[in-house]
């Protein structure tokens, strides 16, 4: 076997998922034209669709077919996306843009970003009510699905970490509490996607919970080398300014453990997310390929 | 049969509803502690619970258990409580009261008001989907209100309503326009309620039609009337300044129709409303009393 072309892999996935989303939302018309022009701009402002080939892979790995998680993978993406046009807005970060783009408020005001927002938010539970629309999957593991999804998006998960993120910039926290900010901001719903397509896909308790783990420990890593990058990246790859974390104030893991302890950090979450595949066979090479990655992104 | 006390009957099932919502979100603490206070000040606002209501009703007219229902009349209430948050934020309307008590903005401030809304709106569909887990509904049934929910508070429904009511703060808007506004913006979630309790009781197609042809009317009937109180109204009983409609340039249909032309249009659509529960026994009581009571309210 030659070795694994994760470029190649990543861009075809991003394909696959970009058309999925295409048909996700009627084009522009009517009175709800600039809504619905606002929701496309931000889901397709250049989003890695990390979340959904995630929870494709997952499917992949439990021997699931793709076409039964599309709807979630997009779904997956609409929640991670209205995450973000809410997160810039002046009341939260009061970012004036992201990867490189004006923000959603910037282009077409607050209340019609916060709308985008919440279309997004709501709309994606239709398109997980949908996976049990096929016939393939049983009603019971969607609605276990929306249970999980909920909880890693609401006020248990993703919501938690916005609400210690923004109290972070004002008052100071010592490590553990970076930590459970970032494995309820980021992690969360980065291993409820690897949960969803395991127990879309048919995978067993044992190997929902592998994929969970390995979840975990990538979003720790994946967030420690973003924090890595805000030291040390180039604006150019990026997409964002070098240096901007910590002119706001946002407690980061170089601040807290130094460079050399936060490259140390994301080794061993990376270890340990390749731990947790330890029972899978080759077709969790994607997902091996993606932990090790982290450790050599420059963006 | 005595005469059915309507008074009663609603508060009785407001207790209902508030006992349930009172177990839907623990007691705040730990570092989210102000969020969920936050979530709290809104979720016991003193609304009236009237979408729960319905939504329990419509599920005993079709012979349906009250259990079966309550997780969703709970995330009724859930998705329009956080709909008021982000109606009334700065960027939308601007409100700084709400019932007699200030908005959730003006004590939280805006970025935890925007995260309490976001996370009423996630939550709501996890108790959407306990609604399959208690044996007595099947998840198709219940895969196919969220469905419908997300169709009726998304940007087919209720956001499409509230992006054409802030728009025509701003332009001359006609009838149709602002019929449109309103059966999205209240009546779609109204009939929704109907419907996905009807649903989730067991009811026929054709019943559960007629329910939804019963929000529909009910709908625009409680808004036109409510247009009439912003005229007429009595700022005690109301909680609101009689006027602050018209003050704000919003269209009601008084200003398109006139207080005789408005009355008669909400007659109407009581009537059609009681039309479409024509094929219910007394069942119904409860239903045709909530209709016929929007043409005496005074608050």
């Amino acid at each position: 076997m030659g070795e694994f072309d994760l470029k190649r892999y990543l861009s075809e996935r991003k394909l696959l998922v970009d058309t999925a989303l295409e048909e996700c939302f009627p084009v522009p018309a009517g009175l709800e034209k600039r809504l619905l022009e606002a929701v496309r701009y931000s889901l397709f402002a250049g989003g890695k669709r990390l979340r959904p080939i995630l929870c494709m892979a997952a499917c992949e790995v439990v021997g699931g077919d793709l076409k039964t998680v599309m709807p979630v993978a997009c779904a997956l993406e609409m929640i991670h996306t209205y995450s973000l046009i809410h997160d810039d807005l002046p009341a939260m970060d009061n970012d004036d843009y992201r990867r490189g783009k004006l923000t959603n408020h910037k282009v077409f005001g607050e209340a019609t970003a916060i709308l985008a927002g919440d279309a997004l938010l709501t709309e994606a539970f239709d398109f997980i009510a949908k996976a049990g629309s096929n016939g393939k999957v049983s009603p019971d593991r969607v609605l276990r699905v929306v249970g999980l999804i909920v909880k890693a998006a609401g006020y248990r998960g993703m919501i938690a970490g916005q609400v210690i993120d923004l109290e972070s910039e004002t008052r100071s926290v010592d490590l553990a509490t970076v930590e459970y900010m970032h494995i309820h901001k980021t992690g969360a719903l980065l291993s409820a996607s690897l949960e969803a397509g395991a127990i879309l896909g048919g995978g067993s308790e044992e190997q929902v919970g592998s994929l969970q783990r390995y979840g975990h420990h990538l979003g720790l890593a994946f967030q420690i080398t973003d924090d890595l990058l805000d030291v040390e990246g180039d604006v150019q790859l990026m997409g964002k300014t070098p240096g901007s974390d910590a002119a706001r104030n946002k407690k980061t893991y170089p601040a807290l453990l130094g460079v050399t302890g936060s490259r140390e950090a994301a080794r061993e979450h990376v270890e340990q997310a390749l731990d947790a595949l330890a029972s899978f066979d080759d077709s969790a090479g994607p997902l091996r390929s993606v932990a090790r990655y982290l450790l050599v992104r420059k963006a």
